[in-house]
């Protein structure tokens, strides 16, 4: 057995599947390894950005780790965009970058840059291993799969919720710092690789036993790593202490609001949530872009943050106390002159609240009994409809719009989809309309770098093989990582993308006005503008193998959308707007 | 007059005309700027890394840098690997970067990244610099701009040549330091960008005579910056008693080669080395991946160092001394068992002339005289073949392979052409073939990151628009970025794009068979197979309106390459191999 093969199987005993790759000539060697471990498998990608944005799904839907391979420090910077959104949205991920190996770095090969992939890599890693010899594989393979679950990262956000003072800078108020994530990054030379390992530590590749042994000695060496992801316990809520001195804010009857992020955003999060709100009249409200949002069917709704600053200014205007649930204290994206840049109003107090690894589901349950909040369903402020011949009956025609699209949507989507949302501009159409539809799951950009959607998609279908996945993607950011298709089509997924064709990046020409620029004048139309020439995403699709058709019309939306929501296999439908 | 406005006139007084950008809202004051700025426009592209490859495609060609507009931490990481292909091909490029306002970025707002900017850049940049304040504009922006012409770089590699000892690492033998290379960066916060510029600084947008008097305050505020690119003065040889060193070297009868890179690849140091070659029985070799290497026609032929460290190790045998010329010492781009990392062999001594920014040609043009080299052209060791009804009576014909592809191409490709080869194992071919075609230029993938073909092709026909540019392309590397055609189109650039489609990563599977391992399990045929699906090239250049073809075979190919030459804008070939 040779080093990429223990690390492979280390990786498969502790309950890593997959292993999204684009690898070079450095991680052949594991390449190879994948083809003598039982457990683990590879999955093909054309870009680096579709590899991490693909794990970031894997990790927001199944709750554990998928791995990445990536090529020396260029092909680390090609999936960083998405490691970076997977950081945001405290997703798990397993990053695999081959390093040269250790004798020949000093050489200063063509492919090594100015800085070391460590320090490239430790931009979105919550933790950085690098592993010089054979003896380090199963004690770092370990310990990086433990650490992505929670274990072992007491030091720079321990959870305790507390608002975590020490940040002195002025004009701070309870910022927490800046959060580590959970992207694990272990670095790997070649010469690891292809190295034996000693027969005394593993006899024969694939076998189980042995590969029990070896991970009960990598949990020892790894020293702080918790349980197997496999075993995972349930999140455990802050001390009790710390949710009565919460409950006491909510009870004084001073204007009060819950800030849902994280896992309080799942169904039993929400529908706590909304019972704690019911007893002390706080308000609720869901992060301005979710990582994971349980909603429909009979989830009570939540109104989202506006991602424009006013509209949070206003949302949040009159607050005494925000409590923030597994999330960041809400701040602009972007700067403009006038307008501040946190959101909560002067002379808020901003309490954080279960900060993961503390579970905001138990949390929030614990916070509810404390409030005595009823627990009927009550409470629910939507109503369940089912899309269905009702739901039909009144869908719109006529030429296509981001509205007709939306309503359209909202009543075709199925029970049980996961929803890709990177629709920027035009997606909020339809997130607004599918607040009846039966029960699903929405996924959005955190981190803010576009060219997510189409891989997030890629990952999500394959963690949940037995749902439908909608990815709704504006043109401009589908164009940064349309190699996704390709995979999506190599997998058969199940996937309906919708690429919200509007021939511009909306967003920046709102932007130009808000900052009062002229967003006609040339240089500023022309670099707004995807529209000349314009792109055939339908012909796009179609040059990797995927169904797809292009629509400028209501009611021929609705006659392929819903085709394609039972087709099997990836599917798209360019929506001209 | 705002901050943006000062930084664009100054970039254009200092002769930078283009700005590749993939823009966010904190760079939208400098987008509005370039509405504003006379002779610098905007070049759209759909992805940063398009940005930066074309930007090392117009620095090859154009001699002086084009800039590149980055949004954040997460754009500019979509564009490093590019960044590194320029900084090993040793092409000026200025990197801007948007950065949060100075007073946001404490709040960690969503795109901020667990790294600064500036650490993420330091990454590929000879020289970074942050603008804090106005003041600081044209000081920052004139001192980037000389600093990717040459000036003021002392300290890293001051190009003397002299070998630069120092390295005092085991093993290390003459190797140079890291080469910073020519891509300096400026971080931009976006309220430097909106904030307005004193009126005694500048007085009228646009006014050249408060430009010049700007850009003069600027130059002095440079402190070391030297002279303007467009007054640049020839670059200087090393010293006579350098170059008397070199020559009693070369005298002396032991078996000597010289290793030509950079500026020594231009057709005058070429024909200076070949006559130091008849001089001395000196041997000449050209880099492995020349980053332009000016070829055909009467220029003499130079043998290239082979990419597998084999073929370099048998090329350089028995050699007593290796002096290069403006390029590394060369190393194998990776490492295997039993093969050394350093392809001299042992007991060769390796010499370091003219290292940039001191003149290669210049360098080559004394030592010539030196050695007494005979200054006729009968030292040319090809003949200059006209590409006319000989060369195409001669045309191979039958199903399409890369020889057959590689005879046409030669026998086609027209006077002037640029070549941009990622064509990879099935480009040498073509390469080979093309020896006797008129003069051309030939520009390789210095760095080793894929996914730079399309890009280069971008910015070196933006660079000389009265030439015709083809871009050999293998199909793995141009899915890293595709839409590099898109900006060939909206730009109707003259690149006539050839896709190599073997449906393979074939150099993955060569190297897998090197290590011993068999390429025909599933795993390691599956992740170096591109085939499943099939992409469709051409259906893909026609999504984005490029005139394009599938070809498989070599008649039809022959036809319509001859075609596509003339055609004006971008075209496409898909060549199944």
């Amino acid at each position: 057995m040779n080093g990429a093969e223990l690390l492979m199987s280390t990786l498969a005993f502790e309950g890593v599947e997959l292993c999204f790759a684009n690898p070079g000539t450095s991680e052949l060697h594991l390449v190879a390894a994948l083809d003598n471990v039982e457990g683990i498998r590879g999955v093909l990608v054309l870009f680096e950005g579709v590899a991490t944005g693909a794990a970031d799904g894997y990790g927001r839907m199944a709750g554990k780790p998928a791995s990445v391979l990536l090529h020396l420090g260029p092909g680390l910077a090609n999936g960083l965009a998405n490691l970076h959104n997977a950081r945001r949205a405290n997703s798990p991920v397993i990053c695999l970058v081959g390093e040269q190996a250790t004798y020949h770095r000093k050489y200063d090969p063509p492919l090594t840059m100015l800085q070391s992939i460590e320090s490239l890599v430790s931009s979105v890693s919550a933790e950085v291993l690098t592993i010089e010899s054979a003896g380090e594989i199963t004690g770092s393979v370990v310990r990086a799969v433990r650490r992505t679950m929670g274990a072992g990262g007491a030091g720079r956000a321990d959870g305790n919720g507390a608002g975590q003072p020490g940040d002195e800078r002025p004009g701070a108020r309870m910022l927490l710092p800046m959060q580590p994530g959970r992207v694990v990054s272990v670095v790997v030379p070649s010469d690891v690789s292809w190295g034996q390992v000693g027969r005394d530590r593993v006899s024969v590749a694939g076998d189980s036993a042995a590969g029990e042994r070896t991970s009960g000695e990598a949990a020892n060496m790894a020293g702080r790593a918790g349980a197997r992801p496999g075993s995972e316990a349930v999140r455990r809520s802050v001390g009790d202490e710390r949710v009565e001195e919460v409950a006491s804010i909510l009870r004084s009857g001073s204007p009060a609001a819950l800030l849902l992020g994280g896992e309080a955003l799942r169904a039993t999060g929400i529908r706590n949530a909304v019972r704690i709100a019911a007893s002390t009249g706080a308000k609720v409200f869901a992060d301005v872009l979710p990582a994971r949002m349980e909603r429909g069917g009979s989830i009570p709704s939540v109104e989202r943050l506006g991602y424009l600053p006013e509209l949070a200014l206003a949302q949040l205007q009159g607050l005494s106390h925000l409590i923030c649930v597994d999330v960041r204290e809400p701040v602009s994206f972007f700067a403009y002159e006038g307008i501040p840049s946190s959101m909560a109003p002067d002379g808020c107090a901003v309490t954080h609240l279960a900060v993961w690894p503390h579970g905001a589901g138990a949390t929030l349950a614990a916070l509810a009994e404390a409030v005595g909040g009823a627990s009927s369903r009550s409470d629910a402020t939507s109503v369940t409809v089912a899309a269905g011949v009702n739901g039909k009956a009144s869908l719109p025609s006529g030429a296509l719009d981001a509205g007709k699209l939306g309503a359209v949507f909202g009543a075709l989507l199925p029970e049980g989809a996961i929803v890709v949302d990177e629709g920027v501009t035009e997606g909020i159409f339809a997130y607004l309309a599918s607040e009846g539809a039966p029960e699903h799951d929405w996924l959005c950009l955190s981190g803010g770098a576009i060219g997510q959607g189409l891989p997030l998609a890629v990952g999500a279908a394959l963690a949940c093989t037995d749902r439908h996945v909608v990815a709704l993607e504006a043109d401009g950011s589908s164009m940064y990582t349309p190699q996704a298709l390709w995979t999506q089509a190599r997998e058969s997924l199940n996937v309906t993308n919708i690429i919200l064709s509007n021939r511009s990046y909306q967003l920046l020409r709102m932007e130009l006005q808000r900052f009062g620029i002229d967003a006609t004048r040339t240089e500023a139309e022309g670099l707004t503008s995807v529209g000349r020439p314009e792109i055939g995403f339908a012909k796009l699709a179609s040059s990797f193998g995927i169904e797809s058709t292009r629509v400028d019309d209501a009611g021929d939306f609705a006659t392929v959308l819903e085709r394609y929501l039972k087709t099997e296999g990836p599917t798209l439908i360019e929506a001209v707007l």
